[in-house]
């Protein structure tokens, strides 16, 4: 099962967040969306509420509720970076803790898009820049309820919040001197 | 925060397994996958363990450890329908219990594809017909191990082994009569 590389590579379609190259592997067609990457992370703030913002995602037609985010379209910016300017821009906050969560491909049947999933502290400082972007605060547990009952139905957000869950989790348990 | 639709809609590229959409919404292009959507499983065997398959992604140029699934590339084929036959395929298991854990959007920044996440129970029924995808048994506390360490990066597959367990453990707190 070896990963040596396509045969061939067509770039089809180039637009300003991704590609699209028509690829051959070994005789056999590929159309894979090649896309920069993002990170996204779990913001709490005042100990046990979260950071959630709802924005008009125009591929699926509706608004959706998701954890702040966004895409790795500044060169040279570091994920750690990134996530905190994101942080500031949708939601005006500043982070204060930060600590990586995992990472994970979106959808690895067509893209390589790879998602960096962080957990930051964060306390307000100054306002949101995006202004089609509404920013919610809800109890922490309010949002595990939401992943799992599928209130949240982004990919990333339902795992960066249950990932969160677990390192909170683990953290409580050293805390009460827990045997692991 | 309205969803009525784009302004315009431009075929860019159109492919065996999705098409690339520049959209306008009130002036601002966006770029969109249309994809058919997908359904993915988990397929518990033999009470508490749990198939994987491990196949060479592309997209990422790397094999992945995944829950069994599939893309709806079967006109009217229900999702049921489309599941059970994907195990079938690719494991070489029959379902004999199903019920379904939810469904995720797995890059709405970019696609409309939506992923329906099953949870089954299944026994060996004849051989896997997809010589290309090694299937992999293990027990579902590794699997979620390995979920929430990161050696799974496939997003719907800590997902559905993330809602998994959350369904196998209220279950058990029923079956034990625990007050919920």
């Amino acid at each position: 099962m070896s990963a040596s590389g396509p045969d061939a590579v067509q770039v089809e379609f180039e637009g300003p967040l991704f590609r699209v190259e028509v690829q051959t592997w070994g005789g056999r067609r590929r159309d894979v969306v090649r896309h920069p990457g993002a990170c996204g992370a779990v913001v709490l703030i005042e100990g046990d509420r979260v950071l959630l913002v709802r924005q008009l995602r125009e591929a699926v037609g509706r608004a959706l509720l998701e954890i702040p985010a966004g895409i790795y379209d500044v060169e040279g910016e570091a994920p750690e970076d990134s996530i905190q300017r994101e942080i500031a821009e949708e939601t005006g906050h500043l982070v204060t803790e930060l600590e990586r969560l995992g990472s994970i491909f979106t959808t690895p049947g067509f893209t390589d898009e790879r998602i960096d999933l962080f957990l930051c502290r964060a306390r307000p400082d100054g306002d949101p820049q995006e202004h089609e972007i509404d920013v919610i605060t809800m109890a922490f547990g309010e949002a595990i309820r939401m992943a799992l009952d599928g209130t949240i139905q982004d990919a990333k957000s339902v795992v960066a919040l249950l990932l969160t869950r677990e390192r909170l989790a683990a953290e409580t348990d050293r805390a009460d001197g827990s045997p692991h």
